[in-house]
């Protein structure tokens, strides 16, 4: 089992904003795809859609302000039953996201490719509160010819 | 032990060009930290220095074209000991970096920051070589409080 982990600190004096961007549809497809639909609250199901293909993720846990975790539940079959969190805690200036998708089998080339995307996709969320814009897809940051 | 991993995809015909800015302190320059110095050649030491601090790599292993591999001797507690690895193939218009920083003991914090920071910096590597500028430290982009 292999994990992906990341940290970024969103400079916001608004936490809510941050879990809002986490925990509806609007929000979400403000950073990670603009196709997004669905439920975003807990035990919703949340259809993220990009044009290569897309992910139904159940929402398993949300604990308001704290912490937000999907498990996926369609999608590429690597993905299928690995789960997605977001820990959120206050440093100052700064509401810091801890980042982790885990339960990858092996560290695959998509494994590699997807830990790339979604930092690319953490930094869209903190463009996002910090200046009103970030870039989901099919705006986003295309790091290989995987997208 | 936990792995960093990330993927890019450069897109060029130059294969010479990704792996001269993996080998030459010039190259690691205009992608990671203006402020290299050392030797970049097999068993040599490299320096890397950054605002916060720095890290010294031993060259490992060269294999031209291929691969490049640094052992991790000075620099923060948590690095001393761990490897980073390039290894390069080519996909028809594509070089494709595969990245691994291997080796820590422990998913702290820190290893969450530098998982996310080491994207922004294989990005910097990928816009050197498409578009002829990086991002290197002290124009790295910034990604929490730590930097």
């Amino acid at each position: 089992m292999v994990d992906i982990l990341h940290k970024v600190g969103i400079k916001t004096p608004s936490d809510d904003r941050v879990f809002d961007a986490l925990t509806t549809t609007e929000g979400l497809a403000g950073w990670w795809t603009e196709d997004t639909t669905g439920d975003a609250g807990e035990s919703g199901t949340i259809l993220f859609r990009f044009p290569p293909g897309g992910f139904d993720m159940k929402v398993v846990e949300v604990d308001p302000g704290r912490r937000v975790v999907w498990e996926v539940v369609d999608g590429p079959p690597e993905w299928i039953g690995t789960t997605v969190s977001f820990d959120l805690r206050r440093e100052d200036d700064y509401l810091v996201v801890m980042f982790a998708h885990k339960g990858w089998e092996e560290p695959v080339d998509f494994m590699h490719h997807c830990s790339t995307k979604w930092a690319t996709f953490l930094l869209s969320l903190k463009a996002l509160i910090e200046t009103g814009a970030g870039a989901p897809s099919p705006r986003d940051v295309k790091i290989d010819s995987w997208d």
